[in-house]
């Protein structure tokens, strides 16, 4: 019911079990992911850009220096897409082709455009900060008008999305099952390491206890 | 001496010291990530797709489904780009304008085109387990003339490549380090994890003590 609608542009042709189009699933994934990559294309030429994103209902949000080639590209209003991944281990079978990763991935498909009125592009910038850090925003100097120049804010509706993941051990073919080789599972582990105080820190100020986003995963 | 060079293409424009065209520093992040994401573009519209690579030289190769939507375009020989990223830490400055990502990234340029002959392309497959789990070859079932058919190989010769890369705690313009906020970094911790055994694992094997390439970062 809360699906995105499949169509030729999101719909997976192979493994297709491992493919959900659940709103709610897919933006969860989003939500997580700490960067994305996003790709567009200048002419023939497809081109990659990790960055930070950050999600309003069905509306995608990242940022860039505006002199940079992404932002010069994406404020014409183009086909973009953005994918956020997380390996979350390798996967080793006993016969080659089923050697396999465990994965989350989630892709959206829209047309990009630049955040140009200046009230909501302030308030695209804060929620990108909030999004990673809540409750930081009142403690920080908010952009100058110079700073708020130099960025560009590109906004991307969802037209279509999609996830895929897998998880789970090898699945061998059975009479594979006779190998005398080992299979299973080398999972990743991912986490934040204790905070780095900046060098230059004034004495007397402390690490908040959850300066993060908890729902983030690095 | 050794770098690769630059153009229109893979120039840094923003942010430009941070950028490198080191041939031997890029391979080397290649070589360490697990999984890249590979852009291509069907007429208009960009798509991204996460998977697992392998690098001989300045050749780039990574697999896919003979039947999926990568395959078959990438197959006709088309402009692509392929990246790997790492996120190593969040940087948490006094002004918002300075957060910021500590990453690593490499991105590679080139043609695409599908590993046709036979013994070329089983080599690729043997180089691709190879390349994870050192050793292992000899002792999993190769793949079978099916599973051959339903895979294809893609190879991308480097033409340009760049990576670019940022460490160290935040960078505040002087006036901000009056501000009564906390700044530094939340480094992100990545590793594999304790093997898990394939529940249909036969009694008696044991993993290998060193099952996956050292290189590798997950």
């Amino acid at each position: 019911m809360n699906d995105y609608a499949r169509n030729d542009r999101n719909r997976v042709r192979r493994a297709h079990q491992r493919a959900s189009y659940d709103q709610e699933a897919i933006h969860g994934l989003f939500d997580r992911a700490v960067i994305c990559h996003v790709a567009y294309a200048i002419g023939e030429q497809p081109f990659i850009t990790p960055t930070t994103h950050w999600r309003q209902g069905r509306r995608l949000f990242w940022h860039g220096s505006a002199a940079g080639r992404m932002a010069c590209r994406l404020r014409q209003g183009v086909a973009c897409s953005l994918c956020v991944s997380f390996l979350d281990g390798l996967v080793l079978a006993r016969s080659a082709f089923h050697h396999s990763l465990n994965y989350r991935s989630a892709m959206a498909y829209g047309m990009a455009r630049a955040v140009e009125d200046p009230a909501e592009k302030a308030r695209a910038l804060q929620a990108m900060i909030e999004r990673l850090y809540p409750g930081r925003w009142p403690h920080i100097r908010p952009p100058s008008a110079q700073e708020m120049k130099a960025t560009t804010v590109i906004a991307m509706d969802i037209e279509d999305a999609v996830m895929k993941s897998r998880s789970g051990p090898p699945v061998d073919d059975d009479e594979d099952h006779a190998l005398d080789v080992w299979a299973g599972v080398l999972p990743v582990a991912r986490a934040f390491a204790a905070a780095e105080d900046d060098p230059l820190l004034r004495k007397g100020i402390a690490c908040p206890k959850v300066p993060l986003n908890p729902v983030l995963e690095p």
